[in-house]
């Protein structure tokens, strides 16, 4: 079986993620996470906020996921957040044509095209309604806005948007995020939450969705005088994909540390590089494949125009491991954009608040500024109604150009007319001023993750299948902390004496703060299959000889390796705790317990 | 100051809550929770989920927040869920009609009355716009579907909804989480997540806003055969307010055990009375003020016509102490409502899956069942093309009916037509057939949180003033496990050798599992009121004489009494973790460590 469809499969058997809605035919694009994926992503998601928040000294935000039109207006999404509509004329269904054009061409980043040459290429190569088999040529292929539109209010109301990203709710509280900051650059604010965008055609299962979850930071700084503790990630190696070896046909990875790509000007944004320095030991900690993982640049052709640099995070999900990059089915995890003042510029453009920083310089600064008091007594009955006008330009013409009122007369355009008067008129000087600091725009470094794939990429890693007793076995490799459970117990078989014992262990587990499924049902061996195929890292049996033996002591499993030991109940707690702290290695429990060499599925 | 705004003010100072894009003027219904309020809602969030997920063993899912039109068909939302809504004739202003007869009249649940009397009661009210004060008598009512309604998909799309309450999610996917649930009943599904309601008229802040957090649990029982575990809860005390109390005039509270309601019939379900047991404690562990709490039934107009026995977990949250329930200020916090097997029915009969969970007997049961066999050689010829029909219909008669076959001759009716036969042509007789067991449809038990209401309800509860060295404070008595954080650690003055301990102090702090605060900008007086305001327990600071004694200490001082003890560091974290877990409690410090009599803010 396909590994894509085996890992969808076991999905859903197992309750990580289903097509919701199935009862009524279902909606592509929306996914129902079931008790084992929905523990894995609040796991994800808690590992992701004690790196990115907690850690790293942030602030997290909860915004509604509704918000009214003019925010998406200063954002750039209700003009420029479109994907390209070409609707089959024979069945009817719309697809997306980038993609199209990109399953039948060499080319890979469709959708930076323009529209007619998209047209163009849908002729010249003869496409196909993926439907319906009907020739698309002369189709015309349209923007559609990604956006779900609702209606916010009574009667015809106001019109509202699904955010599509976390982030815009970040930045248009910015005027009051920056005062809980105390106006100090730089800071960080977080937030985890559902963003949505109304794909055309969504696909691959949860990895392109129209409802999902985003894990974003913003980080907010003065572009002049704030830089990253750049020393705490210099020795992290980074799998990096830059753009010109992608626009090499020969071209391949370069291995740097975080160092060495800042220092040869590989990555040319230092934030941009701490945070993939940051991710890279994050995605490490929670169980990504080194193998199957990299950042790949941005090609220029991809890049918004304010973003000054651009890597993302990248998965391998089809189990290829390869040196040859063009090897493999990537997925986008995660995006690490410098997008300069931009966002902030924007909101303050179409606001009336202050998206500024007021930065106090370390001294107050003596600064030279070119002062004109045009002499309103000449301008007046020279230019009346005007004379204000001519004024405001006589003065922004001091503050652009001040050596234009070195000569004797100077020009300004009032209304589409050129005006002339007197530079003495004008009452040029240049004054000197004590400035205490300086209102600062900041910019924005912003780490973006999708949480959805994360999960994918877990299950993805993990899933591998082996023998046991001569049985295929199918296994999650999950890296215990976001395991949907860290311990079951089983009592091997109905006994009361048994089930006593297993509930006394399962109460001692969770007063330890583990989480534990207790499993009753079923042969042992089965028992051990359902918890190896949702990935819980050990299993622990309570059998006859537990209570038979003094110390009472309950077997141990791995589930990796199938290995198991013998251990005392008083000691089992702690015992557990290191191993799932460790990231789950058995190794001390093989050298300090005695080993059981039978598999206690056969008892 | 009024209470609510003085707590409103706070929530946007610090940071708890404030409008959504208020930059461009805000929309009413739609609220950002800042830092301190997104970590406090976090940790309510997560005891709700430890109390109602884990310890009950439940499991938890996460559904998306839109789902397609057949879903809200069935479940009577897109015909039934309707507010009032009256539009005035003069400025155009959208308003609750039965918002406006509550205010202006005795009348308290208004949204019950049909919408003729409602139309009614405007005009002999003679009830005024509250915008413009034009007259609103003679304008019409109208029903007012309360869905934000989206679109899916590209062109005219299908339609899509967002949920008004996070429930169907769960109840739609019966059919497999019960497969999870390894068909056993009983068993609990929670989810916690956004729902949404397009309220005409939002008010009372975070209290009724149009996008909100929901946490509800939705217990899977067999009605015949399952208990709840009532003896965890029957000595907890409840105040309640049954709906017979509510309707008379002299009516009271009703203190009782969960035992004795039920026991003398007050709460009619067990399951609902073991709900409220379980709410009833874990409402006290976050913070909820003893007595301005209770539990207050539906009346029987309240109730939806499908719902057994309904209450509401209500919070008084404007100051008032009294044992008269008609003063105060109530907001509903949580509905606990046995709604039958109305929920997985009405799914059931819209969608061809299957709703119901075999329940195998213990013992195999042999049962009489009335069987036919109609002799198609003789209906054939009779009745051509009908003769399906006709014995389709002989076969229901006897599920319906066996008696009817007593007579000579059956008489059934076929496409409105009677149409009688021969007995002996049915072939009737009665069978044993041997049962393993049946198809049950479950019927559903729902504790349903509403966490914005906790969160405003542990603000409104929490929030204090005082006097400290004479002068006015402010203080959030938070329970120290839902407040946004444990422990503010401050170097008393800047200073590098303070600063050095203090931060080893914050890492030893957090390496213990504490969150913490670090803030070394202002006077420490105005960093307490910082802290004091956020609700932070207890506060750390070092000082001179942290580092002059041996060993060294530190300053802790109690948020609610600000009492002050010198610990030593090295016992630091193990007895502030201490405190944190008894529920804030101090006396414990104050016993075992020096006390300090003058406040540091003076050194």
């Amino acid at each position: 079986m396909d590994r894509t469809r085996a890992i969808t499969e076991l999905a859903k058997r197992r309750g990580f993620f289903f097509g919701a809605d199935e009862a009524y035919g279902g909606v592509a694009g929306f996914y129902t996470f079931g008790p084992e994926g929905a523990a894995l992503k609040r796991n994800v998601e808690a590992a992701w906020r004690d790196r990115f928040t907690v850690r790293e000294g942030n602030d997290e935000i909860e915004a509604p996921t509704i918000a009214p039109e003019p925010v998406f207006e200063a954002s750039g999404h209700l003009d420029g957040f479109d994907d390209m509509l070409v609707e089959c004329g024979e069945c009817g269904e719309s697809h997306r044509a980038d993609h199209l054009i990109e399953d039948a061409t060499d080319i890979e980043e469709a959708e930076s095209l323009p529209i007619p040459e998209v047209e163009e290429l849908v002729a010249a190569h003869e496409i196909a309604c993926p439907s319906c088999g009907a020739p698309l040529a002369g189709r015309s292929v349209e923007e559609f806005n990604l956006m779900f539109e609702t209606s916010i209010g009574p009667g015809s109301g106001q019109p509202g948007y699904l955010r599509p990203e976390t982030a815009q709710g970040i930045f248009v509280e910015f005027p009051r995020l920056k005062e809980y900051a105390r106006n100090q650059l730089p800071f960080g604010v977080t937030q985890i939450g559902r963003a949505y965008r109304n794909e055309i055609s969504p696909r691959k299962g949860i990895v392109r969705t129209r409802e999902f979850t985003q894990a974003e930071l913003e980080q907010f700084v003065d572009p002049d005088a704030d830089e990253p503790p750049l020393d705490r990630v210099a020795d992290v190696s980074l799998r990096l994909y830059p753009a010109d070896e992608q626009e090499d046909p020969e071209g391949g990875y370069v291995e740097r540390t975080v160092g060495e790509a800042v220092e040869e000007g590989i990555i040319e944004s230092d934030w941009v590089a701490y945070y993939l320095g940051v991710a890279r030991e994050w995605y490490e900690r929670i169980g990504v494949d080194d193998d199957r993982f990299r950042f790949r640049q941005h090609l220029p052709g991809e890049r918004a125009h304010y973003a000054a640099d651009c890597w993302d995070a990248e998965s391998e999900v089809s189990g290829a491991v390869s040196d040859d990059p063009t090897v493999g089915d990537w997925i986008e995890i995660a995006g690490f954009a410098y997008r300069g003042d931009y966002d902030l510029s924007k909101h303050a453009e179409h606001s009336d608040d202050d998206f500024t920083v007021f930065q106090q310089y370390d001294e107050p600064k003596t600064v030279e500024r070119a002062v004109v008091e045009p002499d309103m007594s000449v301008l007046g009955p020279e230019f009346g109604g005007k004379a204000g006008n001519v004024a405001d330009e006589l003065r922004a013409l001091a503050e652009r150009d001040p050596s234009a009122f070195e000569a004797d007369e100077v020009t300004v355009t009032v209304d589409g007319e050129d005006v002339t008067v007197d530079a003495d008129v004008a009452n040029f000087r240049i004054e000197e001023q004590t400035e205490a600091g300086e209102h600062v725009t900041p910019h924005i470094v912003e780490p973006s993750f999708g949480v959805d794939r994360t999960v994918y990429t877990l299950l993805a890693h993990g899933y591998d299948e082996d023998e046991v007793d001569d049985e295929e076995r199918t296994y999650l490799s999950l890296a215990p902390e976001v395991a949907p459970t860290d311990v079951a117990v089983f009592p091997l078989v109905s006994d009361d004496a048994l089930e006593t014992l297993a509930d006394d262990v399962v109460a001692d587990l969770r007063e330890a703060g583990l989480s534990v499924a207790h499993d009753d049902s079923g042969n042992i061996g089965r028992r051990y299959r359902r918890q190896d195929e949702v990935g819980t890292p050990l299993s622990v049996t309570v059998d006859h000889e537990s209570i038979e033996n003094d110390p009472t002591t309950v077997t141990v499993r791995d589930r990796d390796t199938t290995a198991q030991v013998r251990v005392p109940v008083a000691d089992l707690a702690t015992e557990l705790q290191v191993v799932l702290q460790s990231g789950g290695s058995f190794d001390r429990l093989l050298e300090s317990y005695e080993r059981i060499d039978t598999d206690v599925t056969r008892s």
